[in-house]
C-alpha cells in the first residue's frame, strides 16, 4: 500500500493541483499551482518571483512576528503589520501623559522610534527536508511514548545544530501529520521599534462587537522598523544599531483592488485541522467548544466583577477579557459553523467514501481499515479524562500566580538535565523568552481578580465527576468535601491565604525565583509554589498521556495522509503548521444566510454611517473631519465614491495570518489581512467556497490616513508614495 | 397665484408623471403614468384593465378589510389577505380543544367555515369629486374652529346621503390636504367566514424578532369567504346566506416573480406624510417618536411584570404587548430612518428651494411666503401642551377601563344631539361598531395589568411640568402632591379602589351602561366613570385645540399643495388617506448599510437554516418534513433550487397595505404584501429609492403549503390550481 516517500514528495511538488482558492501552499509547492489559470485571473508573476530557493522571491519580504505576520515595505527595514500585532509595544510606552494607545503614535524621525520589548522578527532564510532523520528516530522507538521522545530528541538535535549559526532561529515543521518534516532556518531580529500606530479607535474600530464580523471598518495596521548591529548582525536593542536592510521589500499599490481581482496572502498561518477524522471533530463539537464557551463566559464574569468599581484594575484585566471574549466568540462560531457547514456530515461521507475506495483499490485493505479505526480510537482516547484535563490546562492560565509557580518549578526541574534532554520550551534557547514572559505578565496582573479566578477553578475542580477527580485538590480540601461542608468558603479561604502569603505577585521576587534550583523550591513555603508542587503529579500524568497519544498519531497520521494522497491523486495540501504559506484568492463577497449578501468592500462613507460617537464606534476627530469634508485625496475608488476601508476575499487563512500582506497579481501590497468572518471560524476544519472569507484593511485606507489625516509625509516618502498637497 | 381647481385636477390627471416607483396613485390617476415605460418594464395591461369607472377593472377584485386589504380570488367570494389581518377570527374560534391559532384551520367544505365576528369587507363601487361642496363649506366659516365644524358637517351630509343606498358604506377622502375631496361609495359585506389559516408558527414565523425585518420567511396569508343574502344583498351572518359573487377575481400566478420583474400593489394604504414641512417632522423627531419609544417601552414592562407568574394573564395581554412592541420598533425605525435618510435636511433644502422659486416666480410672493410661515407656526403650535396631550391620548388606551368609561360618556353626550350634529364616530352609523369594540375588548382585558398601567400613567401625570398640568388629576391627588408625600402610594391606592369598585371590567355591566343616558351617567358612583368625567374638560379642551388646528390646516394646506404642484409642474401624488391606490414597482434588493446587500428573495432552504426549534423560529412538523424531504412539487424556482418564500420590491406602501395583492404585469397575483423593511419605516415621510422596500409572501410559498404540506385540494381547485399528485 505504501509508496516511497520520495514519490510522494515528487507527486506533491509536480502534480498540477486542482485550482481552488482552498489551500495554504508551502513555498516549494507554489510552482505546482495551475499557473495557466492563475495568469488568466490576473497573475503577472512567475512562481520564482514568489519563492525561489536562492532567496530572490517575494518571500524574503515576509517575516514572522510572534504569532503574526509582517512584511518589509522599505529598504530601511520598515515593516507593516496589524495594529493588534504591535499593540503590546504601543501599550508598553503609553503613560497618562503620552497615551499612545488612545492617541496613536508617529515617530518624528528614527531617533524617536520606540523599542518594542520582547518583539522578535524572523525572516526565513532556508529550509530543508529532514524527514529521513525524524522518521528514522520515530521508527526506532519501541512504543508510542518512546516515539514522541525520539522525535523530540531528533528535532532538538536538528534545531541545536541549525542554531549554531549566529542569530539563527530554527524549527522543525511536520507536514501531513508527520509524513514529511522540514527544518526552517530564520534570521531572528531582536531590535524592533515602533514607527507608527493609529489611535486604538482606528486600529480596533468596532472593538469586540465587530470582531469576527463583516461589514468592517477597522484600520488594523501599524508600522515598525527592524534594527541590527552596524555589521548587519542581529543584536539586542542598542543605540548603535542601524536599520536592517531586507533582501526584498514590498511596493504598496496605490490602485487597490476591485471585486473579482486576484489576490494572494503570504504569511504564517498557525494551525488548521483539515484532515481530522469525523470522530475527532465530533469530540470538539460535543465537548471542547461548548466547555470553552461555558468556562470562558463565567471566567470573564469573574474578571469583570472583580474590577467593577476599580477602573485601574479594569484596565489591567482588559487584555485577558478581550482574549476570553475572542475565544468565546470563536467557540460559538465553531459550533455554529460546524453545524451550518455540515462539516461532520461531510467528513463522515468522506470517510465512508475513503473506506469504499480502500475496499476496492488497496491491496492491504485490512491494515488500511484498521488504521482508520485505530486513528478514531486514539482521537477519542481522552474522553474519560477530558473534564479533568480541561481544568489542568486552564487553571494555571486563569490564576497567573499558579502559572508562574508552575513555570518556575518546571524550569528548575528541566535545568537539572543536559540541555538536549530538556522538555521543548525549557531549553537554554528558551531562557530569555521564559524570563520575558514572567516579566511582561506584571502589567496585566491584578491580584484580587487572579485570586477570584483561582476560586472559580477550584470550585470547578471540587465539582469534577467522581472518576475524574484531581487527588491533589481533593487532599487539600478533604474537610470541605465532607457532606454539608461549605466548599466555597474553603476555596475562598485557601485562595485568600495563598494570595496574602505568596511572593509571586511581586515582580522582583518572581524573577528572583526563576532559575532557583529545584531542591530549594521543593522546600519553599510559598503557598503558590506548594499548590503547583501538589498539582505536579496530575500534570505529569496528563503530559504522559498526551505524549503517548502524540506518539500514536506520529505513527498513524503519516499512513492516513498517505492513504488520502493516494485516494485523491496527490491533490491535497498540508495543514497549516506555523510555517510560511501562500494562498491565492479573489476579492469577493458572500451570502452568510438566505436573503443576505455581503458586499466585498466597505467605505469611508460607511464608517461615517456606523459612527455612533460611542465606543467602539467613535473615530478620532481629525479622521471624522477629514472624512466628512470628503477630502479623499487620490485614495477614492471612483465607483464607490469613497475611500475603500476593508475588503473580503476567499483566501484560505487562519490565526497567524494576522498582518499578512494581501498582494495583487504583480506582488504589490493591496491590503493587510486581519480577521476572518464569523461564518469562517469553522473554516479551520474545512475550507468552504461559500463561507471562507478573510477580512483585510485596504491599503488605500492606510494611505488615506497617513496622507490626508496624519500628514505623515516622511513615512509616505519612505513607502515610495508622494504625499498630496496639504 | 392660484389656478382654478379644475385646472389642477386636469393637470393631475393628464400630465404624464415622471416615472418612478414612488407614488401611491389614486385610480383616476393611473392612466397618467408613463405607460410606454411601463410596457417596456413588462406591463401587459392597459390602464382601463386596472381601473375603469364602469367597474370592469381589476379594482373590483380589491376590498378593504378593516385596516387591511384583501382580494377576491374566486368567483365564489373567496378572499385572500394576511394571516395577521384575519387573526382575530382565528383567535375568536380557538379553544384548548381546537387551537386554530396554534394548529391552523382548514374548513372541510363551506358549511365548516367559521364566521368572523365584526369583520367587514368593503368593495369600492364608485367615487366622485365633492370638492366644491366641501370647499364651499370651508370657505363660509368665520374662523378655523368653525371651518372644521363646517367641513365635518358637509362631510356627514354627503355620507348620510350616500349611505341611503342599502348596504353602502361611504366616506370622504381629502387629497393634497384638502385641495380635493372625493366621496367613496362601497358595498359593505358583513358576513365573512374563515376558510383557511396556517398555524401561527407559519403565519407569524419570526414573530417580533423578524417584524419589520429582512430576510423574512413568514407565510403571512389566510383565506376567508364573503357571504350575502340569497338575493345578493349584504346581510348579517345567517345560515341562509350564500357566497358573494365578486365582479372580478384575481388569478394566481404559478410562475411567480424574478428579480427585476415589474410588480404592482393594489390596496388601501392608510396614511403618509410626504408633504409635511421640515418643522413638523422635526417636532416628531424631537418629541413624538422619542416619547413613544420611552412610554411604550415602560408600558410593555408594566404589562409583562403584571403577568409574570400568570400564563393565562400573559396570553390576555400578549396582543397589547405585540402592538406596543410593534409601535416601539416603528418609533425606533422612524428615528433611525429620518436620520439615516437625512429627511430633515432634504425637506429643509426643498423648502429653501421652494422659497427661492416663490421669490422668482410667484406674483403674490408675500402671501406665499407668509403661507409657508403660518404653516410652520400651526404645526408647531402644540409644543406647549404636548406632554399633557400625549398623556390625554394614551391614558385611556393604557387603562382600557378608563377608555370604556370615556367611550360610554361620550356616546351618551352625543346621543343628546340630532344625528347630523354628532361627533364623527359617534353617529347612528357607528353604533354597532362601538358596541362591538366594547364587547371584543373583553378577551384581552386583564384587570390587574390594566390597573398597573393606570398607575403608570397617573404617575406620569403627577410628574408633568408645571405649565402642562392636568388639573383634574392634580385635584384628585392634592394631598399626594404635597412635599414629602408618597405619590406612588396615592396612585396605587386610587387605582386599586377604582378597579375594586368599577363594574366596567364586567362585560355585561359594561354593555348595559352603553346607551345609558347622560344624566344617569353623571350621577354614577362608578369610580372609572367618575375619573373619566373629571378628565372630560381637559379632553374637550384638547379636542378644541386640535379642531382649531385642523381648521387652520384645512385653510393652509390646499394653498401649500397648490404651490407645490405649480412648482413641480403637476408631478406630485397625494398622500395616502386610506383610499384605494396603485403602486408600481420592481422586485429588487437593497443595501441597508455599507458592505451589506439584501437579496430580493428568500427560500424554503433559508427557512430551514433559520429554524431553531424555538419560538419564533419553530415551524410545524409537517412543513419541516416536507421541506427537508425536498418535496417542492412544481413550486421551486429553478435558479434558487428551492421554493421562494418572500420577496422584496420597491413598491410604495404603508400601513393599510397589509394583505394587498402583489400583481405581475398581467394582473395575476404573485404575492401578498405584509410588511416593510426597517429602513423603510421612515418612508412615510419620503420615499427613498435606496431604502423603500416592501415585503411580500410569494404566491408559490402559499401554493406549496396548500399543495405539498396541507394537501388542501378543494381550496386549490377553487383557486384554479390543479393539485399535484400526493
Amino acid at each position: 500500500m505504501r509508496t516511497s516517500l520520495l514519490a510522494v514528495v515528487l507527486a506533491l511538488v509536480s502534480s498540477a493541483f486542482v485550482l481552488a482558492d482552498e489551500g495554504q501552499w508551502p513555498p516549494d509547492q507554489i510552482s505546482g499551482l495551475d499557473w495557466t489559470d492563475l495568469k488568466k485571473r490576473g497573475m503577472e508573476l512567475l512562481p520564482d518571483d514568489i519563492w525561489d530557493p536562492e532567496g530572490r522571491g517575494l518571500s524574503r519580504a515576509i517575516a514572522s512576528l510572534g504569532g503574526c505576520t509582517a512584511s518589509f515595505v522599505s529598504p530601511q527595514g520598515l515593516i507593516v503589520s496589524n495594529h493588534h500585532c504591535l499593540f503590546g509595544a504601543v501599550q508598553e510606552h503609553s503613560t497618562p501623559e503620552h497615551d499612545y494607545v488612545r492617541d496613536g503614535f508617529y515617530a518624528a524621525g528614527q531617533s524617536a522610534e520606540l523599542p518594542a520589548k520582547g518583539v522578535r522578527l524572523q525572516v526565513l532564510r532556508a529550509f530543508r527536508d529532514v524527514t529521513a532523520k525524524i522518521r528514522a528516530a520515530s521508527e526506532s522507538a519501541g512504543d508510542d511514548r518512546a516515539r514522541t521522545a525520539a522525535i523530540e530528541r531528533a528535532t532538538k538535535e536538528l534545531v541545536a545544530a541549525c542554531e549554531e549559526r549566529p542569530a539563527s532561529r530554527c524549527r522543525v515543521g511536520a507536514y501531513y501529520g508527520g509524513l514529511r518534516y522540514v527544518l526552517f532556518e530564520s534570521t531572528e531580529i531582536r531590535d524592533v521599534r515602533l514607527v507608527y500606530a493609529p489611535p486604538r479607535s482606528v486600529g480596533e474600530y468596532g472593538g469586540e462587537e465587530d470582531n469576527w464580523m463583516w461589514p468592517r471598518h477597522t484600520g488594523d495596521f501599524a508600522f515598525a522598523r527592524a534594527y541590527v548591529a552596524p555589521d548587519g548582525a542581529p543584536a539586542d536593542h542598542s543605540a548603535q544599531n542601524v536599520p536592517y536592510k531586507p533582501e526584498r521589500s514590498l511596493k504598496l499599490s496605490t490602485r487597490g483592488v476591485r471585486p473579482g481581482d486576484l489576490v494572494m496572502v503570504f504569511g504564517y498561518p498557525g494551525r488548521t485541522q483539515r484532515y481530522l477524522p469525523a470522530a475527532a471533530i465530533e469530540r470538539n463539537v460535543e465537548f471542547w467548544y461548548p466547555r470553552r464557551e461555558e468556562v470562558f463566559d463565567e471566567w470573564m464574569t469573574v474578571l469583570e466583577e472583580s474590577t467593577r468599581d476599580d477602573p485601574e484594575g479594569a484596565i489591567r484585566v482588559s487584555g485577558q477579557i478581550k482574549s476570553l471574549a475572542n475565544g468565546l466568540k470563536n467557540a460559538r462560531g465553531m459550533i455554529e459553523g460546524l453545524n451550518r457547514n455540515r462539516v461532520l456530515e461531510g467528513k463522515a461521507a468522506e470517510e465512508t467514501a475513503l473506506r469504499e475506495w480502500v475496499a476496492r483499490k488497496v491491496e492491504e485493505e485490512g491494515s488500511a481499515i484498521s488504521l482508520l479505526d485505530e486513528l478514531n480510537t486514539v482521537y477519542g482516547a481522552d474522553a474519560d479524562t477530558r473534564e479533568r484535563d480541561f481544568l489542568l490546562r486552564y487553571m494555571p492560565v486563569g490564576s497567573k500566580v499558579l502559572g508562574f509557580a508552575q513555570t518556575i518549578l518546571r524550569w528548575s526541574r528541566e535545568q537539572e538535565k543536559p540541555d538536549i534532554d530538556r522538555e521543548p520550551g525549557y531549553q537554554e534557547r528558551d531562557r530569555q523568552n521564559r524570563r520575558d514572559r514572567l516579566e511582561r505578565a506584571q502589567k496585566n496582573l491584578h491580584a484580587e481578580a487572579d485570586r477570584r479566578v483561582l476560586v472559580y477553578f477550584l470550585m470547578r475542580a471540587l465539582d469534577l465527576p467522581q472518576d475524574q477527580r484531581i487527588t491533589a485538590i481533593d487532599s487539600l480540601f478533604e474537610e470541605a468535601l465532607q457532606p454539608g461542608a461549605d466548599r466555597r468558603a474553603a476555596a475562598e479561604a485557601h485562595a485568600t491565604r495563598l494570595y496574602e502569603e505568596t511572593t509571586l505577585t511581586d515582580l522582583e521576587s518572581r524573577l528572583a525565583l526563576f532559575d532557583t534550583d529545584r531542591a530549594t523550591l521543593e522546600k519553599s513555603e510559598d503557598p503558590a509554589i506548594r499548590l503547583a508542587l501538589a498539582l505536579e503529579p496530575a500534570r505529569d500524568a496528563w503530559e504522559e498521556q498526551r505524549k503517548t497519544r502524540q506518539g500514536a498519531l506520529a505513527r498513524l497520521r503519516p499512513l492516513h495522509s498517505q492513504l488520502l494522497i493516494d485516494w485523491k491523486g496527490g491533490r491535497i495540501y498540508p495543514d497549516a503548521n506555523g510555517t510560511l504559506r501562500l494562498s491565492v484568492a479573489s476579492v469577493k463577497g458572500y451570502s452568510p444566510r438566505d436573503g443576505v449578501f455581503m458586499l466585498p468592500q466597505t467605505t469611508l462613507s460607511g464608517l461615517l454611517q456606523k459612527e455612533t460617537g460611542q465606543e467602539p464606534f467613535r473615530s478620532p476627530t481629525g479622521l471624522l473631519e477629514t472624512a466628512r469634508a470628503g477630502d479623499h485625496g487620490r485614495w477614492e475608488q471612483e465607483n464607490l465614491g469613497s475611500v475603500p476601508v476593508c475588503f473580503l476575499s476567499d483566501a484560505d487563512t487562519t490565526g497567524g495570518n494576522s498582518g499578512s500582506p494581501m498582494l495583487n497579481g504583480r506582488g504589490e501590497l493591496v491590503g493587510l489581512n486581519f480577521d476572518r468572518v464569523f461564518e469562517n471560524i469553522a473554516g479551520d476544519y474545512g475550507w468552504s467556497p461559500d463561507y471562507s472569507r478573510n477580512v483585510s484593511v485596504d491599503v488605500r485606507y492606510l494611505l488615506w490616513i497617513l496622507d490626508r489625516v496624519e500628514h505623515a509625509d516622511s513615512l509616505l516618502r519612505e513607502l515610495g508614495i508622494e504625499p498630496s498637497a496639504p
